[in-house]
């Protein structure tokens, strides 16, 4: 009865998705549905790639979160265009939050559009958007652990980012462990290994976003 | 019509945590729901209060995962009986999943019970399953700006250990800003300042829980 419900709520979303998919594709916007635990540095990272990306790619961002809009506030400051939506509890973003943070946001002046999802190792993967990729970030100090615990996440995300590198000294996790779990859950999964905070190895995800779309 | 199925769910879950919470009290068992984000140090705390409290209080734990046993392994590597639970994919414990858990625990020969709930911020905050009080963990890098972020959690967790407090030199969060914004949701709020990992900050926390359940 349950997995009745859950299975209409999914396919309406995903209903929603395949729209949303096409208003990306008619205003030629590539889409990367950015996903974490809560604290795992998404706007740090997004932050960095507005700069990095600067003058090579005009961005929008959707900001998720539950509560808040400390993160849209964020990017706003680097003058790109944003909208933040409030989840009021849910613990995901979906395709009908999307449609309507859309009425918010320039398409016709954007290349690439990040949609921060709420933080959440979880609940996220499970929910088509109408992105065109999705890409998970994982700190390091979380440990090695995370790809055999929370596996649906790394088989769905096309490309992960070990964050926070310059944590690496401090904290238990293996580099090479969490590569080895992502590959064999997701082989061919694209992995960066940088430091949002510091700026270190941003520049081969740089340049693997400025692909994007083309 | 989603939010009558939604509640039905949570009615039900309610009826089977009163269930389960009498199971408890008849067993003198006081029970701990154990909740944060994903690597926040919930195991390493356990493996830590478990020795904390040695020869002072019978311990019993669950382990809730979506995936694999490592945490349980960690933990019967204690001598302390465990359970692990598996959700195959939802994002937090309810209260049927503990209550087929418990025909795996000695009750009779325990004092307290952890339950480790599925690491996520969002989904385990909303849902009794029969604990006394649930207590969470922030790992300080996370960030300070969890608290406002995922409020729920904050208001419904009677104790707060902020922990990983040896990365602060490391991190920009600030430990004062935690403790003011939960303790503007959550007034009555206990809070802690530990590192799991070295061991430092623990003996309030040793204490606090020793005093449980007389």
């Amino acid at each position: 009865m349950n997995i009745k419900v859950v299975s209409r709520i999914l396919e309406a979303n995903d209903r929603l998705a395949e729209d949303n998919r096409k208003i990306f594709r008619d205003s030629n916007v590539y889409v990367i549905n950015l996903m974490s635990a809560p604290g795992a540095g998404k706007t740090t990272l997004l932050e960095r790639t507005v700069s990095g990306l600067s003058g090579k790619k005009k961005i929008g961002v959707i900001e998720g979160d539950i509560a808040t809009d400390s993160d849209a506030q964020r990017i706003a400051a680097l003058g790109v265009p944003v909208v933040q939506i409030n989840t009021g509890g849910a613990c995901h973003l979906d395709a009908n939050m999307i449609r309507e943070a859309l009425s918010g946001l320039p398409l016709k002046d954007m290349e690439l559009l990040f949609i921060e999802n709420v933080g959440n190792l979880v609940c996220p993967a499970e929910f088509d958007i109408g992105e065109n990729e999705k890409v998970m970030i994982l700190s390091v100090t979380e440990g090695d652990d995370k790809p055999l615990k929370y596996p649906l996440m790394f088989e769905r995300a096309s490309a992960l980012v070990i964050n926070k590198i310059d944590l690496l000294p401090f904290v238990d996790a293996s580099v090479q462990k969490i590569r080895e779990d992502s590959l064999r859950l997701n082989p061919g999964m694209r992995i960066f290994e940088a430091s949002a905070k510091t700026g270190s190895g941003l520049q081969p995800w740089f340049e693997w976003l400025n692909q994007k779309g083309k």
